[in-house]
């Protein structure tokens, strides 16, 4: 039974009549403005690429090689195995998986849609990958992180004995939701272990390379190397966008990947489209200058968004208590990247995340982070603090905590 | 064998040392010039749609209402049953396919790969249609167009009887390469037939409905309309961009439907992609401003293609003769679009294409505006005026000719 306290607390946020929406990890406006020389540059008399292309005809499959040069420093990618692409780096992934689909990956047998087809998805993970597999039929095998955020290496390894497993879903860096960061020991095993299918890949989305919370910028593990190294030269395809560096709605994405494997996707995409937005990659290349550039700018987002993080981090152990110490739940406290994890006791995500919104603080639905929308602990709760201004944040914050507080003590 | 006059004017041209290129589909310098606005246009200050949207941000997969109703205008489609997406056609008409393979179509009981599929492909026609469904394996059935440039109804009716034909291109105005304008007797044909294959769809190609080459913009007959009153309303996917209208690699793709089908898009392109570049699209919406403003704008495109039209059907007919009137070849004199079809005695395309590239004259292979690049009669060679300067337009139609009275005295 709730304490009368924890009852009255609700009872109390649900009276101030709140509206207010943790769910979405994008830019919040002040991030967006520092675009504003995209918005404003004029091309209109320097309509051409370092090597002469006019940006505004068809044509240029790769996309322009200044802007893939600035990506390929930053991802540790050689230029010409690093694609510059349209405006979204998910339909990058659901491409690609639609090309191993209907036509296989090199060094495959058949189209993958022929076959028993399954995917290593560590969760909790990005929900939007879950779809794509989930949307295709593709069966998903959580892979837990364990408590410090490591992957556990020899579970995957067991599972990689099992040729259906086509494909694992990886967040190298500051990954959604969870923050973690993988070590050179983790990303030398990945692309090491045997694995029984032999066009098994990793779908390895750089999402938050630069993403920092910090003035430090880790360094980003050269994965293309190491596999080449192992002997797996094609197990990676690597992908990244400016989507939260630049423009959410109108950035640009990238592919990087063996010579084979980007010879594999060109001749798909050269079914599909003529080339991508050239226009665009030129303001990109422009604005961000070179990978200092893009650093340089990325402390800029971090002036902004960091002390929403902090506030976050402050209410939590204001409100549950020191994890470890007594506390009632455990949070991470990422270095870099768009969420917070906040993991509460079994049983309680749901509950918590439907008081909340039955007091107008919108939190993604529980479970929303691991395959098939199912969190088997029911404890996991996704914070997006970057979008709502610092004081929605800490209201947000303190109203969940408050939620999460009775859903414990409803099931004391 | 060929008489000296022949040889020796293919002689004398090629001692000319030409390079000249007729392959290519795509607007000039001149043309392009008309987008200077949209490269110049500052939004950073004024980045919100007129439903309040920051175009910057996440989101909004319909793309923006404004640009849509300009084109829901343009093309006679209600602003709710059409989508304003991402910079290519091409890719809009791919990923369909692609939705419609994995997933099928509504109407249809299984996805299209796992059944046996064809299509109705009108020839000669665009090259990257027929690209699209021979990587996929979808089996592809030529349907001639007759000398007046219709289609034949009465073998469609026939072919529809199979239920294997799913799909059929169709570029109603204007085609590539011949420049056909389907009549509404046609179009009334195409969504009324009985089809076999409950999900048989229209796959309709509106590339060029405003790129006239006269003052007159013909009637955009109301494709939907008619499907839905012949009780067929999800029979037709209607495609268009503005690559022709504004900037060939950054326009904006459009996809029209009815309710149903347009929903079924919606939620599959929301596993790909979290939304289109609305940036791109504020930009166009300004810079179009209506229905009207296209049409200005594409008067503007008139003024600078049409004297290369006109070159090339004045030299066709300086060198081959009347059409008719004991000339050696006949062609196309269109009223809009982007091509000329020359078609010659049977058995010689490919000689005379192959002529004029060792004279230094880039054509596009004999045989490529046919399913699986098969030509049955050898004999139409399609000519691309628009990209070079009217001066290399009649060196190359000239130097043309020379190569087909070789081919054609060759034969004889």
């Amino acid at each position: 039974m709730p304490t009368t306290s924890a009852r009255a607390a609700y009872e109390a946020l649900v009276a101030r009549g709140l509206k207010l929406d943790l769910t979405r990890g994008k830019p919040s406006p002040a991030q967006l403005e520092l675009a504003a020389p995209l918005l404003a540059m004029d091309l209109s008399h320097d309509y051409r690429a370092a090597d002469g292309t006019d940006v505004r005809n068809y044509g240029g499959d790769t996309g322009l090689p200044e802007l893939r040069a600035i990506f390929g420093d930053l991802l540790h990618i050689p230029v010409e195995q690093l694609l510059a692409l349209g405006n979204a780096s998910l339909a990058v992934m659901h491409d690609t998986i639609v090309h191993a689909l209907l036509h296989g990956v090199p060094g495959g047998n058949v189209p993958w849609r022929d076959d028993d087809v399954a995917f290593l998805c560590p969760s909790p993970g990005y929900d939007r990958h879950f779809s794509i597999t989930e949307a295709f039929g593709i069966r998903m095998i959580p892979v837990p992180f364990d408590e410090d955020g490591r992957l556990p290496l020899d579970v995957i390894a067991e599972h990689l004995k099992d040729p259906a497993v086509r494909g694992m879903w990886c967040v190298p860096m500051f990954a959604n939701p969870g923050g973690e960061v993988y070590d050179e020991e983790t990303v030398r095993a990945l692309v090491s272990l045997p694995a029984a299918a032999p066009d098994f890949r990793l779908f390895w989305d750089n999402a938050y390379s630069v993403h920092v919370l910090t003035d430090e910028f880790p360094p980003v593990i050269d994965v293309l190397g190491l596999a080449a190294d192992a002997g797996n030269p094609d197990r990676v395809f690597v992908f990244a966008s400016t989507s939260k560096i630049t423009m959410a709605g109108s950035g640009v994405a990238f592919f990087g990947s063996s010579p084979t494997n980007v010879a594999w996707y060109r001749k798909h995409a050269s079914v599909q489209t003529i080339g991508p937005d050239k226009v665009n990659q030129l303001r990109h290349a422009r604005h961000l200058q070179d990978a200092d550039g893009v650093r340089a700018l990325m402390q800029r987002h971090r002036a902004i968004i960091q002390p929403k993080f902090a506030a976050v981090e402050r209410i939590l152990q204001e409100r549950l208590g020191t994890p470890g110490s007594g506390g009632v739940a455990r949070w991470t406290t990422p270095a870099g990247g768009y969420f917070v994890a906040l993991t509460g006791p079994a049983g309680t995500a749901t509950r918590a995340v439907d008081l909340a919104r039955d007091a107008g603080i919108a939190i993604t639905p529980a479970g929303a982070a691991f395959p098939y929308g199912e969190d088997p602990d029911d404890a996991v709760i996704r914070i997006a603090p970057t979008f709502p201004a610092l004081d929605e944040v800490e209201a947000a914050v303190d109203g969940l905590c408050t939620c999460l507080l009775l859903a414990i003590e409803e099931r004391a």
